[in-house]
């Protein structure tokens, strides 16, 4: 070998060496990041999970005690129904190949199979999404408590993660239609809050109120939960699952988090105080139930623009979701008589809604206040409406066959003495004396 | 110098330099993904710290309102005691130096200081390891539940941290006989639950059944619990805790979580749904703390395979236990007589026992189904009866020695009254008008 | 070109792409550790977040069922109020630019633009140390319980949060003059709970007695709590988000974590088991919700010394912080006769204190026992009572105006019938049949 030849070689191995070191840690960098992710997006997904136990109380506790097993049993099961159909087909419909941004089409069965080119395993995103779909159709349970066959609920709560909510999924989140249009809802104020609020209130609707609810001289009573310490645990959970919720949607472990668990603190501590302040004004004292929806009309306002709003945009939009809670449930109850026994429209399609909107004005890049201009504002209104008019039209098509096949409402003596009776031969307080009618088995 | 030297010289720096460079950066990545390991199991570990508080509201609300203090004091006391006696003793067993595969006889008062070649500080270990101790003890306080004495129970929650539970750990995690032969116990439905599983078999029948339970004339009376709802709310936060009981026995942050968190999951959902369904076409109406416990055995069942099955096995998995559930609880129930007030060696025992023999059949490398062979399913067979004869025996003898000692039971008088005044001077529902005799202080 | 200078920018080039290599690698790992420790720092938030649920049902459920409403809408509004009081005061009198080692003076209204030299990203930071401020405010409701006016609570807990609090928080944590002067408090034994306890034991002592607690005679009468399984739930929550509190006040995911994790829940679990072995002793029975306490004594006991000692200092910390529980309520109760209706002041207050001092005792590093003199003792001592004079002086004053401008009591009716009724017009158990006088709207 000749002198050159030696000096070449040298210098290949003197710059090959560290590159392809470089290389080899780099690669375990990249490794270590995706590790952290799952991590973290697993972790977020629990805390999500546990939001199931925050709405069976919150549920439970602000309704009647003779149906309190029923509403326990309805959100376990929609949860259990939910994954396994979430699993099977949603996540499919949701995340699949696009058909026309309308909808997926690939991945069922076996959605773990699929590669949509993400920094974590398949399996971690799955069980993301399926906690969201959950979340949905849980929303519903409470806005139909107390009068719903059992049986109807169940088959609801499998179409609505089967089809309807992973529809809107794909339209936003999976590449779809309002997502190629600009439409922002980073965490799912519209996907998933406002969908359960909206076949809430199709459900609430279409069951018609509870007996004693609306009086003929059209006296309007409030029928109290039977245990505001649950409901408010209930509500601890769901602030606590939040930070899941929210910046768990982020899918990454990156600094970023940080401003997003701040806004959605922010805008719940807002949504409660604008409440306490307006029920404190209006009544003279200060409302509980309601400073308790407070807190989660600011979370659910605060989902759609969480990682795009400064904290004092997230502090204003907990405010506005404080009004809208007030007013929103009032108009829901009185003058619309739909009977939504803890609220669930108000929360969840009204807040859900108008936090979507206020990105379009908050949003510190395109927004309104920001000099944004009108873009994304329109984008969010059409997003809005299109999920509305959707959720609504899918459930009014699924409650009427489910009216018709299985029929939506228990009768008239099952709802008088409770659907724990009714519906399942159980109690749920066994050893308390009631004030209501006692049925013991 | 030489100019021959000087190349040489040069060259052990061009090629030195990068490779210490890289020494460093690779030993930065390593020590990252330590403290990433150190994170992940330490949540997973608070997760199952968390499991405490499901148990005692599971157990509390499944059970009789004027024994509802003795039972969260139990459980309160049984992690307390559990932790400390596990720290001093029954740590060192489970992982001290092996003594011919049955026991570990190293490590004892000062287990951090144990070298185990951890890739996370001992510390981290010994905390994860402690919360699955105090998980073994408690499955025994709700079968065990309303007619035990307090000091009894004390007795053997001690027992059962020291040594019973820490030798089954050995022969299985700490690279005893039952690891040596291939036995497959991923995160415990054998060493966690079905220990705790056979020790409840063996405490409820020693104890015999609560007043009232079992008539003369053979019938069976249903005792029921005094709060659904908060059995409820305990079932989800078990669910939860479990997010960490079994992705969190990987001992590390790595994609492989994604699958075990999502099987566990599936056969969550899976048994809730199977009991659902079960119980609706046996009895006509769906059954709400059967369910509950379907959750449950779906889960416990999943807990030995969470890892080794797919999807779809795991789905199976947890129909099969709701089968078991149903089933094996009845007949414990009505054909065996032995009185368990919540289902605990049913949800434990017998799934734990049927979900371990199950990953011999549905584990994706080795199992029956998959072209394995019938080896895996021998040594899980093997397995799941010596830790039940290892089980069974250690109480038996435990429980006649507090027998004779203490006492196991409490008088008539206390337990019609409650164990809350009997045992406790007190009452956990001062200002409720109660079904049962009410008794002030 | 000459040969010399070929060889010297082959040598520039060989030596600075492995370096310039490198150095991309380190601030790749760099970024990583950061992004780790964000997750970390707020998952231990989230976790202290959640303590608020803890605080509401343990206050909840040893206090009686007519006031439960409002004892829950004060722990929702104390979070609620404190998050934006401390966003937008709070934090800079704690960390904003240090006056004399007094107070912070920078970064009102946008703390986020702070630049306090962080590895974590400013927001991850302030949502730490906003769920802090919030547990020191929430603590004082339960010793105030059942007798004080809604609106004088708001008042002093927005007044916590905004002043009293960030003042220690700044001498401590803030690089103020105990920080200075070498004062150990790792996790806020003295910061957080000692500043709650103290203005605890001004708000009890200022309102003065529940109606009926204290007879003329002498004879002081026990007023039990409504819902012990509740208030044992609250404890169990605690417990699990003080492994927030405690490890996550590291702010950085290391190997040290889980060495504080394990003294964090030896030392809970020994005060469970002094308490409940003293009260058997004392009393024949074991107490369940004196034990309850006492876990808690632990935590608040070992929050200080939590890095700083080791295993069995813990155990010893928590035994110490178990006798402190006992005789120390007792004292309160008894000798003093400040109605604490949950036990605050012993548990926060006194515990919060003897674990601070125990601190110079016990740690490892500079700790009486280990030969570490006097010093770290008496910077202990030192801290323990500036902070008791500043929050005990504060308060006074504080409450001195509240009750001039507001009226701090209820009058006696409204106590008799409860402050769910006289204050918010509601009633949490509106299905039960209660034994104090039922009021329905």
């Amino acid at each position: 070998m000749k002198k050159k030849t030696v000096l070449i070689l040298m210098l290949f191995v003197l710059i090959g060496t560290p590159l392809s070191l470089f290389a080899e840690t780099e690669a375990a960098v990249d490794q270590l990041q995706a590790n952290l992710d799952t991590v973290w997006v697993l972790l977020a997904a629990f805390l999500v999970f546990f939001m199931q136990a925050g709405f069976a109380m919150v549920e439970a506790g602000f309704t009647r005690a003779k149906n309190a097993s029923n509403i326990i049993m309805k959100n376990m099961m929609d949860f259990a129904i939910g994954t396994i159909a979430f699993f099977a087909v949603g996540f499919g419909i949701m995340f699949g190949q696009d058909m026309h941004g309308l909808i997926g089409t690939s991945g069922f069965l076996n959605p773990n199979n699929l590669d949509l080119g993400l920094n974590i395993p398949m399996e971690v995103f799955i069980i993301f999404q399926t906690v969201f779909a959950a979340t949905a159709a849980t929303i519903v349970s409470g806005a139909m408590a107390e009068r719903t066959r059992f049986a109807a609920y169940i088959a609801y709560s499998a179409v609505i993660s089967l089809i309807i909510y992973p529809v809107v999924g794909h339209w936003v989140w999976g590449g779809g239609w309002l997502a190629q249009l600009g439409f922002v809802d980073f965490a799912g104020s519209t996907v998933v809050h406002s969908v359960g609020g909206w076949a809430a209130l199709i459900g609430a609707y279409m069951l018609g109120p509870r007996i004693g609810k609306y009086e003929k001289d059209g006296k309007v009573n409030v029928i109290p939960g039977h245990n505001i310490v649950l409901g408010a645990l209930g509500v601890f959970i769901l602030w606590f699952g939040w930070f899941g919720f929210n910046p768990g949607s982020l899918l990454a472990a990156e600094g970023a988090l940080g401003r997003i668990a701040m806004t959605t603190n922010l805008a719940a501590a807002a949504g409660a105080c604008a409440v306490m302040m307006i029920t404190w004004v209006r009544n003279g004292k200060p409302d509980v139930s309601l400073t308790l929806n407070g807190a989660l009309g600011g979370l659910v306002a605060v989902t759609a623009g969480c990682a795009a709003v400064s904290m004092w945009g997230a502090i204003a939009i907990g405010i506005i979701a404080g009004f809208v809670i007030v007013f929103g449930i009032e108009f829901i109850d009185r003058k619309l008589k739909i009977d939504d026994p803890v609220g669930a429209i108000g929360v969840h399609g009204l807040c859900g809604a108008t936090g979507t909107l206020l990105v379009g004005i908050f949003a510190v890049e395109g927004g309104l206040l920001y000099g944004g201009g009108i873009n994304l504002l329109w984008a969010q209104l059409i997003g809005v409406w299109a999920v509305a008019l959707w959720t609504i039209a899918a459930t009014i098509v699924l409650f009427s066959i489910v009216q018709a096949v299985i029929g939506l409402r228990v009768d008239n003596e099952d709802e008088e003495l409770g659907l724990d009776h009714g519906e399942h031969a159980t109690q749920a307080y066994a050893d308390f004396v009631m004030k209501v009618q006692d049925v013991r088995h």
